[in-house]
């Protein structure tokens, strides 16, 4: 197994990385071989008393870097040297079979939709955010922001991914997928969420337990609940907010330090061909340690694989 | 001035519209005149000890009332003898200066739109919530749930809306109007907001400041923050569940306090003739309190006739 790393994305890069590399294999009996994409040299000056790199290493060296503010399209095309770029091409041609960054979101979006592809049938793939849940669990949110516009199919087919994602890397067997809305009962909310409703109830594939309000996001009423990007990334960002808040107001509070996101790792980019792990901005040492871990899951039980054959069946089923 | 308080309406009702009456007579030198609306016998069982009504109130007896989860249009048509209904009546024919309930919101946004009339110009009335900031202020949220669906031209209108109230209410000189989004800059967001901006930012009468994202919606960016009502009525009830969690972790501190909706009595419909005040279903002693002497505030400075002329102007911008 073969997981490409970006050394360069994230506010801490790459001494964060490297720390997140070298506790990841302490951690691991049989760890994965490691593709550290990023400039040589910086990623060297980081190793532990100068240390030589473990043997489950390869430094991938890249002569660029995309920032975080740039745009996205562009910068693809212009820094065909970059970290993100080249980790692409290491996953399209089969030299890595997952790729993990935590630099610019929407580069590594375009970068999947470019190179590896979406899989047949999904109009849009997503990325989600977990969600800290009173129970100790984390919900996965569907979209976080990156399709901001959304018609009732592409809801349905977030609600499946999430599913699938829930089923196979979290080991929830029937995962409950709610819809965020603005009343409990069915016909309530804007024109999409009460187009999306009858969809989702009619979806033999998921488990729908219906409308999810604004007060329920944190409760255990479901496992994944979806809604277009806009409305998801204010919730993310209040979110942060909120925990920024309770941070300043010197709150000790264990629930609310799992609004901390970066502890998370990342999220994949659910419906491409192959892995694809976004992390966080302020990722640290323990955000890329889980970051390749859940790459690890999502390759063995080979999550793009039966999201696959879901489509497949979906398709057929239309 | 004469003012109609619906005594039927909230979870506490008529005990804590009782005693919200009181402590307002209590408080204020020179009172209103309260219109007393509902159960006569009801509300009379709860004055204290028996004591007979004060002068500065007037009981009008409903033998009606419309329940929270009635269907609004068809519970204002059935029940004409309903609390709500008979506030209207006194509102439009001019016995009432100011109408507050805290029954059931969609059926005091009904009895508006049909009693008093939206003012000329303004295609969708609106109703916010409040949002503690931490500054120790107040900001509002436009729409709250009322619009789940909104063009560009709304959200513009309810952004005057918002600016008139915070001048002419809360005494704000030149508040400050931001859109909510998911990115900082002009040009980020889904296509309302992406059309939204440059309508703001060209509106002479408002002080727009531009985008605001979800982790600045309790800072002090903004007075008066601007959003369909899907996405806002999500920030309000995820607002209130953060209390909910707040609490039963056993928080306490006076910023979170904060979050507690009923302490703030009521907000107004913005964009009707006359002044109405919405209260929280979990209205108490306080609560009824502040919503009357809001609706002094609005009477005293006659906000419906500042929103009316600021239209005239803006329609003759046009």
């Amino acid at each position: 197994m073969n997981i490409a790393l970006d050394m360069m994305g994230g506010d801490f890069a790459p001494l964060e990385a490297v720390k997140g590399v070298f506790t990841y294999l302490s951690e691991t009996s049989n760890p994965a071989q490691l593709l550290l994409i990023g400039d040589k040299s910086q990623i060297e000056k980081h190793l532990e008393n100068g240390a030589e790199l473990p043997s489950a290493c390869k430094i991938i060296h890249a002569s660029q870097h995309i920032e975080m503010e740039e745009h996205p399209t562009k910068a693809l095309k212009e820094k065909q040297h970059s970290s993100i770029a080249l980790g692409f091409q290491l996953l399209a041609s089969g030299e890595a079979d997952a790729f993990i960054s935590a630099g610019n979101t929407g580069a590594m979006l375009v970068g999947a939709l470019l190179s590896i592809k979406p899989i047949e049938g999904i109009t849009r793939p997503t990325i989600g955010t977990y969600l800290p849940r009173e129970d100790g669990n984390l919900g996965l949110l569907l979209d976080a922001g990156i399709n901001a516009d959304c018609k009732p199919e592409n809801l349905c087919q977030f609600a499946l991914l999430g599913s699938l994602f829930a089923k196979h890397v979290w080991n929830i067997q029937i995962p409950k997928v709610g819809l965020l809305n603005i009343g409990e009962e069915e016909g309530k909310g804007n024109i999409l969420a009460q187009a999306t409703y009858p969809l989702l109830k009619e979806n033999k594939q998921i488990n729908f337990v219906g409308n999810v309000e604004g007060r329920d996001i944190f409760s255990d009423k479901a496992d994944i609940i979806v809604c277009e990007g806009f409305t998801g990334n204010v919730i993310l960002k209040m979110a942060e907010g909120i925990h920024d808040i309770i941070k300043r107001r010197n709150i000790n509070d264990p629930y609310f330090e799992r609004f901390e996101f970066g502890q998370y790792g990342g999220v994949p980019v659910l419906g491409v061909n192959k892995p694809v792990i976004v992390g966080h901005g302020i990722s640290r040492e323990d955000s890329f340690k889980n970051m390749i871990g859940l790459a690890e899951k999502i390759i063995e039980s080979d999550l793009p694989g039966k999201i696959r054959n879901s489509f497949r069946q979906e398709n057929a089923d239309d």
